[in-house]
């Protein structure tokens, strides 16, 4: 079975809109430090070290679908649970469920791709396939 | 034809991450901005107004769909053309299109209800089918 | 002594700016959580509780002054030291000490009210003296 | 007199917390914005392009000090007004006035540094005197 990572948070004050409860672009951002975290949890070093090393600069999101159940506020603690769920050729899926307790809150699947800075525009970036290493790390 | 508006920021040094581009959850964050510009747009009052009114206190979101094609970086201008591409009994559907002039960055689907806070639990939310005034003004 | 409550984070990859070091704001941000666990770790209820019984619904900022001494980076764990430094008649200040292991990144001393909503105008707030009740929880 | 550039933002939703105003470390994010418009204003390069000539990537703050007078809320429209008060030897000091229209809403003042990538530790940064050339842009 695929690894899975869980990645904790207090929901805080400033997390929440004037309706009270959380605005959505920040379980996005939980998404995104869990699937950080992830990688850290399968013993992958940091992208400002493999930037030196092997030229990776992180994983950008490619596409994003995701399902918001149940709301949250702030005091409450919640959970990303996080894994891959697919390994393609040059991306992979991966899987996000947020829980409270036994609730789940939301659901979302993403692709991501590996990428490296454009050897033509270091502003620009360039998807490479999943490094075989990291690969066997993460399964 | 959907009566469409256009959102226009700047993306600044803050809404980039460590790989120079725009860190994800922020064109979430404009894509909800663009949602509430659109309802302005079409006449509908300030949340904060329709809760005194009519108990609406927003339109969270139940799903979305993103494809992120292109990256952006700080200093570049960007528009969200924002239309609603279909009225549902209970929800409605809103389609976010990020331009940056003749590239298209990111196009998005979400899945929105209209709300109110619940009788019961004025810290919980509820969903109303889409209020038929609102849903004219919008059309 | 005052009582100091310790609010701990891990930096992410998403709280950085293109620099590589993490875009101020987030250390704001932070102080704000901590100043809310603050209260919650001397047992004060959630805003949202008193709001109900004694219509307070927040401790809004009236001044801040920081000083940063040191940058942060994704992945490493800093912590929010928080204590109330004096109470005055109509306000209190706070202070943060934002530490990384034995170094401080950054101090701060805060001016803050309670808040009540505006009693003709409820989109606006009031400030109200420090309740003995949460003053004494406090202390 | 000292060149002021105006940054123009709307309020939005998400930029508001459950007290229904302007969640504050937003009012740093624009400050932190209007920083950078200045600089453009001015006709000074963006970081990424200096960077790569000399070597800079950015004005890090050093301190703020703020005072916050009057709140925001979603949908109004306000203004960061900026300026360089005073060029040092090693930083310089920037005054942002935010103003709705002809209230005063917050007023602060930083201290930053011109910044490079530390030559010895590249997640690291160190401070440069301001560069004569953009001190001379600026005036």
């Amino acid at each position: 079975m695929a690894h899975t990572s869980i990645y904790r948070i207090t929901v805080e004050f400033g997390d929440c809109d004037p309706a009270g409860i959380v605005f959505f672009p920040n379980f996005f951002r939980w998404m995104d430090a869990s699937s950080r975290h992830f990688f850290a949890d399968c013993g992958v070093p940091a992208w400002r070290e493999l930037e030196k090393t092997i030229g990776l600069i992180g994983t950008p999101l490619v596409s994003i679908s995701a399902d918001f159940k149940r709301p949250a506020t702030y005091g409450e603690r919640i959970e990303v649970h996080t894994s891959i769920e697919e390994w393609k050729h040059n991306s992979f899926v991966m899987r996000h469920t947020i829980r409270r307790g036994e609730d789940v809150l939301c659901e979302a699947s993403e692709t991501r791709v590996f990428a490296i800075r454009h050897p033509e525009a270091p502003s620009r970036i360039k998807a490479v396939p999943p490094p075989e290493d990291i690969r066997r790390m993460c399964e």
